[in-house]
This record gives structure tokens, sequence and C-alpha cells, in this order.
């Protein structure tokens, strides 16, 4: 029997772990990508649509590529986090310029013209600020009916990593995200409780260096990268955030999940962005999001090199 | 020398008070009308819609007509108050049917359709919650180049109505109307501390009786029904609130206005919604609002009823 | 028929008009003073307390003086506003050296005292934040049936003074002004609505300064110092603000008044500290104060010239 | 060497875990109590009182008692948990009668008399919400001189147990949480990160049950009626939260305990209550509360055990 491949368009801010989590995606013959659109978060939207077809053209992906929103939908952007991802948003290895021009439709108008043309029901990957995906519901409410469901990287349970109580992505535009968590879709949850614990470690990276082919010399390259980063403020390797938000479409029996009712919080000074999971049900309400809590590291890692090697010529 | 004609979108939630700016905006040459918008509030977004076709078959305003937003852009909708504008949302007389169809658009599709076409700038009349507007800001940014200003009905700076803060357009929506008032571009607002000066009396509704043409017809009634409300809840005549944003743009003479910086608060328990107007400047800001203060009650009503007797046969 | 004195303790952050009020309730038979109690405001605690013992020096009033909370209940305290009572918090002419230590109590412990022996329900007079008096409710709420109500200067109805939203005293500690407001006690507020009405000029200040009497000689001096700075920010005069909560008492007749419900916004960013009065009982709920709105000035200038010529040697 | 004792004052909500708390201090040659203040919470004040009085009478404790707070500090109190600690507060076995009579002071006022009258530095052990707390700080910030440090049950950096962010003690009163954790007195926080792993299981009521003296006979009832609802709502054994409080005073090294700046959320929608730890130092601030992370349960049993048995006669 074959599997019909998973429709998604991918929305994001590459960002180096977006770029790998893309890089996995088109390797398989488990989606089918429709469109790549770009949001203000890890940089600016403009270095993202342009981070966006330059990895594109890296892949051989040729969808149509939008420039999507240039802030949250209500409050004023947090300043990019250069210090991670550089100045470009993207920093490292020189990337291929694009072969293919930005769409003359901004993200949003995009995707409602992708879900419109659909004839099977789409899954947004979202691994940056759910701006885009927030516009797209409030903007075309009725399209929620083309939506199969929004896998996010975002939020964390237990605790935050930009501030005590919120992770960046949910933190840059809480509004966007209590409109992705309150709009009925199914919500499937890559927070750090899980990307925290998918990471690289140096003996991984070596292993992709090993990979002839084009896209691994840049991955490694961007890991290398990557990894300087997050060990320098003290983590054991580098956590590839967003992969996991594709990886749980395609091979969801390496994660553990847990099902909950998710509340973000939008007002508050010290718990602003943070995303309440109620892990126990103390509420009794209806769980609205599919939460990743732990990961099987090697299926994790195995799944992501399996995905460079594939570009290897023959393959 | 002849006055260039003012381009204008009607963006309302129709609405007695809604109608009655519509009617008079029609009658003037003073205005070249591109678009109706409905938006919730009143009534739901699709009663305005089709009242706002009715209106439209009433005054003989052939222009695109488009469905808006059903709900705020991030809370959940008040209950529309039946009470005053009916079940209907425009209750009294019986209107001709529509005689166009809808855009086959959203409102923000169809405001973003007439911005990119307009040669010269546009003014959004906004006499309903400010959603349609919201979004639109939100998803096409760049189109700010393209309007000139934007005139709304709703806040109030020394009290409300719907609470003891907040006016009811904008605690419907606070959250887009915290987009409009941060947008940067020209508000002029006129929020009860004008619009509750703006009073029809009964004496004023027998000179419109006696207008002989169908809209005068419709609109007397209106009025009527409009001010039995109001007197039963201790007014003193009806306030045709959303007529002072019309007449704000082409009699600019007979308002007092004064510019402010002007906040809306969208968190609070008590103030959500509240329109916080630093009438003293305290915090030394640059103003961001036109704010009318009052009016000239009897112009008012003159330029009011001049307008509906332009509908008669020969004008 | 003997009209019996009303027991009151002074509680205030003086100041010249807390200074004033003091002055004008000392001299007047309607008042048996047991206590006066310092509190942070307008200066530090401590400042308050050595101004309240000299002002008491200077009036003849030999009472029990504490000092009080010298920090908002839960947040931290504003700085005080020396551009307006000086560095001193009673800047001007020079007074009298204390005649009577401060008690070795707090200004919660004294009032604790002053309530516990009281044969009859005492009035406290707060015009400054409300710091003390929330503090003392909250430690022993067992004392409101000693109290007879509540008089105090702050807050506002329809502006601020410090914010668009909020007046100076309510602002510095809202959550004590929440707690007074909530505590069932009848509270006579008067707000900004009536205070900036009760305005001091040049001529009645020509008036006092021919009065020969040692109180009036420093009265007219405070007034000439505190009317240039309210001049220099665009005053007509020298709002006496505390005096109104002294004069509501045994003059209310030359007062206009509203009993309506009155919140004390806490947590908003834009309007923490307003008082939202429900001026229209929008809400329905049952009036928790009785609010001036305005003032016959001349009469209200008039009982205060009477009480400074009151301090003439032989009256 | 012989080491001195730890004064402490006993304020508590009793309460089955803070019964036992005090059992186990009150056994221990390295506590000298000098007070116990009640406060409302897992009952009112008043039954709080009430149960103090009858502990004292249990365990020959004879010591001043007050009645402290019948509310949280600026909010409403939620009710009283029957469900978990029966009507009394404290149901299961008949205690004896109250052998001293509470102080005709509040426990604030007790309190204030104790650290006034104290040579050296107290501890004070705070199991209930931090109302008498918070309050002693409002009234008296002087005294902090006197108090060696906080050691309180509450709050939880993972996640709550009366929301998804809150834990009880804190949800109850989190403006006075907010002053505790704000005092800059040392904390020593015993959160559901710990409490929820010192559990009692049956097989540890079999042990206290063989012990041959009133108090092991109390105390075993109390265990099983604690223990019987926990299991009920899921639990493996009956955490004793409280004790915790008191065991991280004398025993120290049976926990992991974690310096780190913690905020408590006084106003927000979903996060109420919520002790926001930053136990990655995200915001770089000065730690102010040592925050237990886990606990020999072993060792935790075996020395509550050994208290339990020093009240057999001989001992």
């Amino acid at each position: 029997m074959i599997k019909k491949p998973i429709n998604v368009i991918l929305d994001g801010d590459p960002g180096h772990d977006d770029a790998i989590a893309w890089v996995v995606a088109k390797a398989s013959s488990d989606f089918n990508i429709l469109a790549c659109t770009a949001v203000n978060g890890n940089c600016s939207a403009a270095k993202a649509a342009y981070n966006s077809q330059r990895i594109c053209a890296l892949i051989g992906l040729d969808v149509p590529i939008a420039k999507g929103q240039d802030k949250p939908l209500v409050i004023e952007s947090l300043k990019a986090p250069t210090n991670i991802h550089g100045e470009s948003g993207l920093d490292g290895p020189e990337l291929p310029l694009p072969k293919r021009e930005l769409e003359d439709l901004t993200a949003v108008e995009l995707m409602i013209k992708v879900l419109e043309e659909a004839k099977e029901k789409v899954t947004i990957v979202a691994t940056g600020p759910l701006t885009n995906v927030g516009a797209l519901l409030l903007v075309r409410p009725d399209l929620k009916e083309k939506i199969h469901q929004i896998s996010i990287m975002g939020g964390g349970i237990k605790h935050g990593n930009w501030t005590a109580a919120a992770e960046f992505n949910i933190l840059i535009d809480p509004d966007s995200a209590d409109i992705v968590f309150g709009s009925g879709l199914p919500i499937l949850m890559s927070g750090l409780d899980v990307t925290e614990k998918a990471l690289v470690t140096p003996k991984d990276v070596e292993k992709i260096k090993k990979i002839d082919n084009p896209v691994a010399d840049i991955v490694w390259q961007w890991l290398e990268f990557f990894y300087q980063f997050h060990v320098s403020i003290g983590y054991p390797g580098a956590p590839i955030h967003d992969l996991c938000a594709v990886l749980a479409l395609n091979h969801p029996e390496i994660f553990t999940m847990q099902k909950m009712y998710v509340e973000v919080e939008t007002a508050s000074e010290y718990c602003k962005g943070a995303t309440i999971g109620d892990i126990n049900n103390i509420a009794g309400k209806k769980p609205n999001a599919t939460v990743l809590m732990d990961v099987d590291r090697e299926k994790f890692i195995e799944y992501m090199i399996e995905a460079i090697k594939s570009y290897s010529e023959g393959n």
C-alpha cells in the first residue's frame, strides 16, 4: 500500500533549524510541499524570504515562495537574535543564489491561494512566530476547513528560553499564537520540552561531514555554526528545534506525546508568551493540542542523516 | 475653483446611524464613494452586509459591497445589542431588496483591491468596530501609503457607554482599535464626547417627515425608531453618532477639535476598550488623533436635512 | 441645638494643600481632631511626619502624631514631586519647630489605638496616598465598625493629573485605594473633578495677606508658593485639593455630589491608578462612593479665609 | 559543640500537613518555637486558630497562639478545599481540647511582639498562604532586621496544583507572596517540585501505627485521611508538603536546592499565582530564593518517624 504524501506549506523564519527542517522535508516522499512562506522572527521577513529562496535553490525545491508579515499582529517585534543566526539570519556557508523569484503576493495571500486551490487538506508546518498563520486565520477563517492540522515549533510547558516563562517564537507574537491555539484546528506542538532533547552532537556532525553531496556540505557547516553558539551558552549540543515539527508528522512513533489544554498568555508582565499546558488536566478542559514531551534522540538523528544522504546523486 | 471629491470607503455595521451617515455621504458631491464594507458589531457581519445592500438599493449607490470580519481580531465578540437596532440590526421601515450582489471577496480583500487600484489616496470612514480596518493594516501594512486618513466613530475621552470606561465600537474589538490608533495614519475620532451632543429631536424628525422623497420616508422612521430607544434610557434625543464621522470630513468647521495622544486599553479588567486621551498632554507624546469634542448641533441637523432633501426628484 | 463635633484623624503627606486643610480643620469647632498621621507621597513619610509636627506647632494642635508607611503596599513608590512642594515637601516660609515628639508607634498602630479607645465613630480624612488607611484595614478589619466614613482627596472621574488616566494620590498606591474603595465603608471622594475648581487666585491671596496673625502670615506664603507653580503649568489658580476633603464634611452644601460606583484600576499599563466612576450607572452596581463634582468657589474661599482669621488673638 | 536552636514562628493554616510539620518541629531540639499564628487557607483563620490550639495541646507546645488574617491582602479568598482537609480543616481523629487561650492580639500583632522582644533573629516557617507574613512586612518593614529567613511551603517552578500554573498557597494570596519574595529577606521555597516527591506510603503509615504514643496515634490517622484523598486523585502517596519547610531548616542535606530569581505573577488571567523561577538565569537577576527541587524520600520519612517516636514516654 502506498501512503499518500502529506500536503504541507512550510512557514518559517529561516534560521538554521528551519533550514534543516526544510532540507529533511524535501528529501522525503512523505511530503508534498506546496509553498514556502517567510515570517519575521530570527530575522526580518525580507531576510527570511531571501533565505527561503536560497534554501530552495540548494535543495531543488521549485515551489512558490512569499514574504510574509514583518511584525507581530498586535505588539512590536523584539529585536532579531543575531547572536544565534547571524546578521543574515542564516550565517555560515555561502548558499546558491535564488533560482525562483518571490511571488507578487504576501505570505497570507499565497496561503489563501494554495488552500483555495487545494483538492485535499493541507498541513501547515510553522517553525517561526505564528504571525502569518494567525493573520491567515483572522482574514479567512472559512479556510480552516482546508487545513488538516498545524504543526508548530514553539512554546514550552515547563520553562521558557527567552524569558523564564516564554519561548522565543511564542514570545515574539503571543497574540498570533493565541489565535492558533484557540482556532479549533488540531495543533501539534513541538516545544522546548522536546526540542531541547533533539540535540545534535559533534559526533553527529562528523557523520554528516563525511556525506558527499552539496546539501550535506552546507548542513554540516550550519550545524557547526549552530553548535558553537549553543555550547557557548551551556547546552550539551545543538537543539534542532524546528525539525521536530517535521518529523512529528511522518515519524510520530519516535516522540512521546501528550494531549492537553494549552493557553497562551498574551498580557502578563512576567508570563507574556508562556504556553500554559494543563498537564494534569486540573481545569478539565478538552485538549486543544498534542504536545511532544520527549524524543528518541538516536532515531531523530538517524532520520536527519538519512534525509541528507538522499541528496547524493544516484538517490 | 472646484474642490476635488474625497475618495472614501464606507466601512460599518449598519445600524441606524451608520445608515444615516451613508445616506448623507451619498447625497453630497463632496464624496466619491468607492466601496461599502460590513463588519460585525451592531449585528453580525452577514446581517450588516445584507443591510448594506439594501441601504445602497435605497440611495442608488452602485459600488462593490463586501461582507467582512465576523468576530473581533483577538477576543470573542460581545452579543449584538438587539435592543437598540432590533434583530435585523436595522429594524423599522421595510427597505428595498438588494440590487447588487455581494462581492466574492472578503471586506479586507475588497479594501485591498480598491486601494491597489486607487490613483489617489482614499479615506476610510469606519463607523463600526475596527476589525476590518485592523485586519487590513495587519495583512497589508504597505497599503498605508494609499490611505489619506481614517475617520472613525468610536471611543470617548471622558466616559464610556457600554462600560463606565468604554464605548461600544472600541470595546467590541480593542485590539483592532489599538492597531488603528498605533498605525501612524491620521485618525479623526468622533467619540461620545461629540456624538452624544449630535442629537436629533422630535422637532427635527417632523421636518424630515415633511420631505417628500423615498429616502426621507425611510430616514424619519429610522430616526423615530432610534429616538424611542434613546429616550427610554434617559437621553434628551437620538445621538446620530456615525454621521459625525462623515460630516467631520466635509464640514469640519462645525466641530470643535483637539489634537491629542490617544491610547487604547486592550487588557485591563475595568478599562478594557477605553480610549485614554492625554487631553492635557501630560506625557508629552506626539498626538496621533484629532478628537472631536463639540458640535454646532443646529448646523449638524441642517446639513443632515439638506442631504435628505437632495434625494427629491429634480435635485 | 449644639451640633456634636466630628471626630477625625487627619492622615496626609503635607504638602501645602494638606497643611491648609489641617489649618482649616483646627480652626473650626465642627471638628474634634484625635491624631495626625503621615504617609509617603508628596514627600517621604519621615518628611511628612516632620512637617506634621511643625504644622501642629504653628496651629497649636496638641494631638499624637505618628510617622506611617514609607512605601505603597504592593508596588514601589514613584519619586516625590519636588517641583511642586519643594525638597522638604513643604517649602516656603519657615515654620515653628516641633512642640510635640512623634509617637513611638507607627501610623497604623496609632490609628488602631485611637479607634480602639474611641467611644464614638471616627472619620478619617485622608489627603495623601491611602497606604496608612489601606494597611489599617488589612491588619484590623474588625475596626471598620469604629470608622464613620473616609473622606479622601484622590482620583478623578473624567481625567488624571499624573498620567492621562490617573491622579497622583491614587497612582502612588492603587492597591491601597482599591482596599479603601472596596471596604464597604462610606467613601467621600474629592477628586480632580472638584478640586481643580477649588482655585485660589491672587486676589484671594491678597485678602489673606492682610489678615494679621501668624497663621495667616504662613498661609499666604504657602499659597503664593503653590500658586506660582500652578500658574507655570497653565492653571488659572492654585487648586487647594485637600481642603475639599475637610469642607465636604462640615459644609457639604457648597458642593455638588453624586453617588456612584467607583473601581480603582490596579493592574493596567495605561490606566493604573484610574478611578473609574460609573457616572451613568451602566453596570447597575450599588454606589460605594459619594463623589464631589463641583464646588461654589466663592463660598469655598470664604470658609477658608474665615478659618484663617479665627487664628487672630481675641478669637 | 552544641548547635544553638533555631528560633521559629510557626505560621500556617492547619491543615494535616501543617500539623505534621509542627509535630516534627516540636519534637526536635533543633528548634526553639516562639509562637504559632494561624491564617486563612485550608480553612478559615478561626478554624485554623482553633486547630492550632488543639495541635499545641496534643504535642505539649505551650507558646502564644494568635488568629491572623481572614482574607488575602488584596483579593477575595478562594473557597477552602474541604474535600482535602474536611470541614474543620483538620478532619480525622479527635484531638485534645485547647489548653491555652488565643492571645488577645492578631497574628501580625503577635509576630511584631515576638520579633521586638527577640534577642536573636527569628525564622518564620510559613506553611499556608502568606497573608500574615505579607501584612507584617507591610506594617513593620523595620522588623526585617529581626528576621533571619522565611521558609515557605508554596509555589512550584514547573507546574501548579490548583490551576495549570499555580499552587494553592500562592494562588490564594499572590499579592502577599509578591511582598515576601520581593522583601529582600532570604526565602527558602519548598514548592511542588519537591513536595510532590515528599510522599508517605501505606508502608510508612504502618510503621507509625506501631509507635505507641498519643501523638503517633493521631498522626497515623491524619496520614490515613490525607493518603485516601490523594490516592483518589491519582497520587502514588500522600505528599507531606509542609514538612519540607521544617526539615529544610535542620536537615538541608537531604534536599537538592537551587538558588534562583523567582517572580510571583499577581495579575494575569491564566498565570495568577504562578511562581516563575528563572531556572536558567536567563534574565541574569540576583537570586531571591533558594528553591528545593528534590528530596531523599527515605531520609525524609526517617526523620519524620524519628520525631514521632520521640513523643513516647521516657524520651
